[in-house]
């Protein structure tokens, strides 16, 4: 059994085919109000009665009648035949009909005196002030408020009823197994659905996730029959592709109605739409960034057919850091990190690939590249769209560079002070030229001059004359990583992996060997390139590599052997213009704090005798 | 015992006052990552293993060694001495290197032949290429995001320390009942607990709402004691202010230290700070505003001691419609109603009684008005903060002018069409104004002319020459609500409840007492007006008034008898440039729908032969 892709259609074909093929139909559930908190109201929301019921006194005083204060004045103290003691929130019962404050009586006695008139229902909180009984308080399809709670509770209404929704999430795919199983070799942890079912369960939908299925098309057909049985939509998780073992489409257009396979965008081409029993039915592709782009872009928006709309999300123009090329007549999603650098916002893309899942996790924006054009040119001004507030936006720190372990825990001490920390590992030139191009708040890096200095010879002749300010994060041993103690003299002939051309390890690299007379050409492997510590270590302990060069962290964090080969300085360069940015200024005050130190010797391989340490340019 | 205020502190100094009082703690708990979406990491959060975990294929294809390759070429075709078929995602062992798309293979039985030499690691997806072992995936004091649950999932983690608080709730007051109680008269529901634990909960705040507590200072020590040794956090809600039942300061004095009492701030001012064993306790006022404005000004802010932050909220420039006067010395909070009129946002005040709850379900925004200054002039440009999304604010339709029950039922319609309604019942005359301000999109009114004709006569002589479009809505009973059957001839020295001067029914009531040649002053309780048809017929139940003049459904709504006076013509009037406005148009729409006759003929009293009949003016 081959599938073949029908048609491929556009997202916008896919998202009207998706909203005309089948009806809206809005089911509810009854929930208690305390339950209720950002659910829709399935309808309109009456009140059970007034409140006040009654009249209250507003003041502290006594509530007598109008009529018998009529006359009376300074000079002709009256005391109303008929008088009552009332405290604030007290009935005022008939035949009351307005209250004077006690400041306003002299007390004689058990007699009150009073030397003003007082017009009818003064100092009173008439029934139904608030709200009247049946008046509406909440109308149809309304989102619930937090304190709107309250206002429920006072009027009367203990649950309402919400808009409800079923969907029946099924994992398909041999390879799969339950996430909290440590995959073998080849098997892929089932996340999908676990990811999709966090996303829906937040708009109000009752999510229920389904055994995993092997690839067996009787035993996915059986499943979707159940799920369409059950539900009110059924997302099938993977198997929407073309390939051999993608049985989904067939048995959708066998059970029920292929109404589309296949949607011209990136990532989430192979999406299939059909119907089962009158039922919708998705087939959402099994990489992760693919399945999380058909849930935003294709399910949520169809969701409003159920009565679950979601407002439209931010959108801000920023400046591309990078160029994107992108087919023509594909939609693509390009994933970004955006922050604002002086006045203007700028966007640096993620990593494209489909199973980076991690791309999603960095980024706090997206960009989609409309079909009709071929990309953007980097320094272009796209509209980006926010996955996250402005405000959280507004907070992002960009750093681009060279890695280092420490710059994890400096995110991780600044998400602390509300300064949320998006670096982009170049290497140490790619820093220098993302801090020239204005492209980032500051860059981490370690290039070695031929004086010996480290960073002063490079910021000099890339950026001659601008005002810099250079901070020490530490003195850092980079050493040759490997299984069995490999040193810098032992590399010939043994198969290595190594850091990307212009990275500060590379240039070292190439120092060291220079020195000894060692040849590249004898090292093989020198020519693959990864770009972090932690990477070059994961293959040395993969069995990829014999030997790599990183800082002392990876190869302890991934429990390796460490042997010297320098101590390098690495440094966190900025504009001096940036260091009154709020965010630049955690940044500096962080890599000073003692805190920071402490955390660099336990990682270990840091010499912090300068961290902290601040040098200016010119 | 009798309390008095401590000097009043103004805001700034309660928020520092709190926040400095207790040093910051923060605790955490494990919840399962299905549980996590919203909550807030306690710690980093490190991946248990690389993903993938091994080098995998990203295409069908073959692997085989690179070096296997070299020489291959169209003239010199090569078959690999080892070679693998591969599928996507199929396991790429040692020694294999590389992979060629299947394309790109002459199959010869199980020879594999190729034409074209392969670099090394060509179509694999590496070890570690999503994530590597031991890489932090997220920061502390992340709050994390739904599709965040699926990468935690794929990376090996099931569950994950965040951050946890326990906030106690006590109600206090004598005065209360438990929500679903229908209240006796003099009795409140007790909502404002069950307010701030709902909206707590959305903080990830887990919070304890203990039984109502009565006016008893020696039980509301002993709750207080409970609340503190089972909280990191104590709220009692009411007996904060200075009357002869607000015991609260002094036993939080006696029981410990009493830090504030009275923050100079409207609603909300009667607030506590006080410390009991240690632990923060805030004493927050009775009102459902005051109570909602402490939470958000002052508890809310407080909750980062405990690790809990939320985002700057949204603000935007709007223009008063109406002047608020304001007392110098107090921050005042004032509850708006905004939306977008053209290209500017204006804002209308709700009501600012503190006990009118429905204020906070009606307002989409607020204002401070800075205890420096006297408050804001009417067409004042203001910075409004919004309390629901941009977008949300942006769907408002604004409607000022005459209530009509009808009102409620669009507002509910046009829901479901994602616009906002905000209705402000000022009466026909107060549309009149507000249309002529500029200061709403559409005003309802009925307003009689002396030709018998509705509305032309005052929109000519108020907006002259404007471009108007007039919209019946329908032909309108108005009557006499009484118990009793009271006609209109019947009205000398019966109670009456009147509507305010410049509504419809006041100017149609004038009319007919003229006609009948009835004197005003013959009629007791002329003089009091209250502005909603709901409010006239209320009056009526409770026995405040033996008659009133209103509309057939809002007799009918509370099972009153209704004595028909006459007919009239309600109709919504816009300026015709605001037709293109898609929420005007909503509108429109909605008001000729069969679905509103329909509703209109179910509530009763409406002649619907003229619904959705367009005039225009000039």
């Amino acid at each position: 059994m081959v599938t073949r892709y029908l048609k491929l259609i556009t997202l916008e074909e896919a998202r009207t085919l998706i909203r005309t093929s089948f009806p809206h139909k809005i089911s509810h559930t009854r929930v208690p109000i305390e339950e209720s908190v950002g659910r829709i109201t399935a309808g309109p929301i009456f009140s059970k009665y007034s409140v006040p019921g009654v009249h209250l006194s507003a003041m502290d005083g006594i509530a007598v009648r109008s009529a018998d204060t009529r006359n009376a004045s300074e000079q002709h103290p009256v005391v109303p035949g008929d008088a009552r003691r009332v405290n604030t929130g007290n009935v005022v019962p008939a035949p009351y009909d307005t209250v004077i404050m006690i400041e306003d009586v002299t007390i004689d006695g058990d007699r009150f005196i009073i030397r003003k008139a007082a017009p009818p229902w003064q100092h009173i909180r008439p029934a139904g002030e608030d709200i009247a009984e049946s008046e509406m308080i909440l109308p149809s399809m309304h989102q619930i408020r937090p304190h709107e709670i309250g206002a429920l509770a006072a009027y009367g209404v203990t649950d309402i009823d919400v808009v409800s929704l079923r969907v029946g999430l099924i994992p398909t795919g041999s390879e799969l197994v339950f996430h909290g199983t440590h995959p073998a070799p080849g098997q892929v942890v089932e996340s999908n659905t676990v990811m999709a079912a966090a996303w829906l369960e937040t708009l109000g939908v009752t999510c229920t996730r389904y055994p995993i299925t092997p690839d067996n098309p009787d035993k996915i057909r059986q499943m979707i029959k159940r799920g369409t049985t059950e539900n009110d939509l059924v997302i099938i998780s993977a198997g929407s592709s073309a390939g051999t073992r993608d049985f989904t489409a067939d048995i959708i257009r066998e059970s029920g109605v292929l109404l589309a396979h296949g949607v011209a965008m990136k990532p989430g081409k192979p999406i299939i739409i059909g119907k089962v029993d009158g039922t919708p039915v998705i087939g959402m592709p099994g990489y992760p960034l693919s399945a999380l782009t058909v849930i935003r872009e294709i399910i949520i928006p169809f969701l409003s057919n159920f009565g679950i709309t979601t407002p439209p999300k931010e959108t801000l123009n920023a400046r591309l850091t990078t160029s994107l090329h992108s087919e023509v007549g594909t939609d693509e999603f390009v994933l970004l990190s955006t922050g604002k650098i002086g006045q203007q916002y700028v966007a640096t893309p993620q990593s494209r690939g489909a199973g980076v899942q991690m791309s999603a996790v960095r980024a706090n924006a997206y960009l989609r590249i409309p079909r009709n054009l071929e990309g953007y040119e980097a320094g272009s001004e796209v509209p980006v769209t926010l996955m996250v507030t402005r405000a959280l936006a507004d907070s992002a720190l960009l750093i681009t560079g060279s890695h280092d372990p420490a710059i994890d825990y400096l995110t991780d001490m600044l998400q602390k002070r509300h300064v949320e920390v998006h670096s982009t590992h170049t290497g140490s030139m790619g820093g220098l030229l993302a801090l020239m191009k204005g492209d980032c708040h500051a860059a981490p890096m370690h290039l070695l001059c031929d004086s010996g200095d480290y960073n002063t010879c490079f910021l000099k002749k890339y950026l001659p004359g601008e005002n810099l300010v250079i901070l020490t994060v530490a003195g850092r041993e980079q050493g040759i990583v490997s299984k069995d103690g490999i040193t810098i003299d032992d590399l010939v002939g043994r198969q290595f992996i190594n850091r990307q051309k212009g990275s500060g390890t590379r240039i070292l690299l190439d120092y060291e060997l220079k020195k000894r007379m060692i040849d590249p050409a004898s090292i093989p492997g020198y020519h693959r390139e990864v770009t972090t510590h932690i990477a070059v270590a994961l293959a040395v302990k993969t069995g990829e590599a014999d030997a790599g060069m990183c800082v002392f962290s990876a190869a302890k964090t991934l429990g390796l052997r460490f042997v010297p080969v320098g101590n390098e300085r690495y440094e966190i360069v900025t504009r001096k213009e940036h260091l009154s940015d709020p965010r630049v200024a955690a940044l500096f005050e962080t890599v000073v704090s003692p805190e920071f130190t402490a955390t660099l010797q336990r990682l270990g391989g840091y010499d912090t005798t300068e961290t902290g340490h601040r040098r200016s340019l010119p």
